[in-house]
């Protein structure tokens, strides 16, 4: 076994500490990897809280892994020591179903094997993610990561990039779309990024008039103030896509006003409670709700491929291991531009 | 003007009554019908009871209409006195509009003139629908109907058949495909019979055990009691579309549920109530609900001539008009099978 050590959130809602674990021995087809940057996601606050049920406790969190591949099992061949090398939400899945034999390991009929907080195939064990200073991970579910970005930048790709990209490729959005962007966090402003760079016209829709500077900054080219109800008139009928990204209580069905004839709403966040949605604004307009769940091994690398091409990274604040809790104490608040991304050498 | 007579609603929730009107004379581009039968659709309850709001009286419902042309205008080339002809839900649209010129008149932007309960543009007044002996209109809006079909058996066709017809369409259902059909009604037996006919398995989902002899009658594959557990269980992610007509309360994400990945549920109903709908029962399959208003005129041509061609028609109960009222009783304890039609010769 690799002795591992991280941080990890002891019992339900304790405090992260620091934790000595093992990682399992390298196998045939396994690449282990010295984690450099790991990004802080929601889930991890989340699943720390216990609040969909089921953490399995000491809980190490993290599934937007960056780091360097330091060795590589036998039968290897796509990673060899030294390279860059990245790791998302998942790191297992059965592998033969329907949903994984067409590259959609998300959606595995058996379910996938989270990097966090799932059982390890190979060991019986509960996985332990990405705030910790070593992982090995099947090289099926690793990924490359280019040498151009800010390695940093790359880590929320993992999750909150490769969560917005998936559904606009699903719906084929690009130029001659208009798309309204719901919510700018960490999913939000990788939206607009990714959405601008496939030639959309995109729109930030928030409740905050001051985050306008900051959402054209990001590539957004229109900012409409959802609690002004001539703003939000002047967008009814509006948009070809709405990415939603919000996961507090919303009144869905007056968003779903802002879709065009045939437009769609991808619902990506998940509000406490079920929203309620007018059948009639659907039917009016042949509108459409659809989710999306973060997205395949092979488009999360096509994700990595088309950001290193348009140089698009996340917007994030670097913090040390340590302040782990005080920066999910912000981010309750809502307070983190976009991303918090911890630096591994500071463990 | 050209007399004619009917049944109208005079006031708000007052039982109908004959009622003596006139239709605009026969203009250059219009076809003067002398109607046969008439079916009774839930939404001329709806408007008679003033449950949508902004319903007109005196009020003549009724908008699935099949009869025989008396007259033409000067202009007109499709069709001549004689003919069989139908009329739908819409009797005008700008014919301007984006949605007009794909042929999607039913999303016209500027809002389509209804059968009856809309403004009739060539004189300002009130429409006023099929429960009559005559109806003129402009011959973009009349469908050619064969005589192939038992008259009264198609005049559903206009209303039910087309808003069932157009959401199979559009998703391209056809031969494996798995269709669930929730609601056992005017719509959804049709939507039964269309599917069936478009070569998909059909599965009848309904709360009642009782109506699975007639749901097989009806071309249904499939029939799931969705009040057993068990029953419910075995259809988990199993349909690629679920056709849900059903316009009382209903808890709309279980039923997701039972859509398999990429699944999609097409609203037809509108309950009085917005149901909630949990963002993570699509998110977690990338499942998708759409909303579906019956369809254009071209397409609802192409249903009819489908239907023609494969002898489907509806199931109905002829009533003489003056038993609307009493109909109307038993439409609304559901106690009908499939759609009353009003047979005009009884007027």
């Amino acid at each position: 076994m690799i002795a591992a050590k991280g941080y990890a959130a002891p019992a339900v809602n304790v405090p992260l500490e620091p934790y000595s674990f093992e990682r399992r021995d390298v196998g045939p087809h396994d690449v282990q990897i010295e984690i450099l940057f790991c990004g802080v996601c929601h889930s991890d606050l989340h699943q720390v809280r216990d609040e969909w049920g089921g953490s399995m406790f000491p809980l190490v969190p993290g599934h937007e892994i960056v780091g360097r591949v330091v060795a590589v099992g036998d039968h290897v061949k796509s990673f060899q020591a030294g390279d860059l090398a990245g790791v998302g939400c998942m790191v297992d899945s059965c592998r033969t179903c329907p949903s994984c034999q067409e590259d959609l390991e998300q959606y595995c009929e058996v379910g996938f094997t989270g990097t966090y907080n799932g059982i390890e195939k190979e060991t019986g064990k509960t996985t332990q993610g990405g705030y910790a200073n070593q992982i090995v991970v099947n090289e099926h579910f690793v990924l490359k990561v280019s040498e151009k970005l800010a390695l940093e930048r790359v880590a929320p790709l993992l999750c909150a990039g490769i969560t917005t990209y998936s559904p606009l490729r699903q719906w084929n959005v690009g130029a001659g779309h208009r798309v309204g962007v719901m919510g700018l966090g960490g999913l939000g402003h990788m939206a607009v990024k990714l959405a601008a760079a496939m030639g959309a016209e995109v729109t930030v829709l928030s409740t905050s008039p001051n985050k306008e500077a900051d959402a054209k900054e990001l590539g957004a080219h229109k900012f409409v103030v959802t609690k002004d109800a001539d703003q939000l008139k002047s967008v009814t009928n509006y948009f070809d896509f709405i990415i939603n990204t919000v996961s507090a209580p919303l009144d869905l069905s007056q968003y779903v006003n802002l879709l065009r004839r045939d437009g769609t709403m991808i619902l990506l966040g998940v509000p406490p409670e079920a929203p309620q949605l007018h059948a009639f604004n659907l039917i009016a307009k042949r509108r459409r709700v659809a989710g999306s769940l973060i997205g395949g091994i092979a488009e999360t690398q096509e994700m990595l491929d088309f950001c290193a091409e348009h140089n698009i990274m996340s917007d994030v604040e670097v913090i040390p291991m340590s302040q782990i809790n005080e920066a999910y104490e912000r981010m309750l608040k809502g307070d983190v531009h976009y991303r918090f991304v911890i630096d591994m050498a500071t463990l």
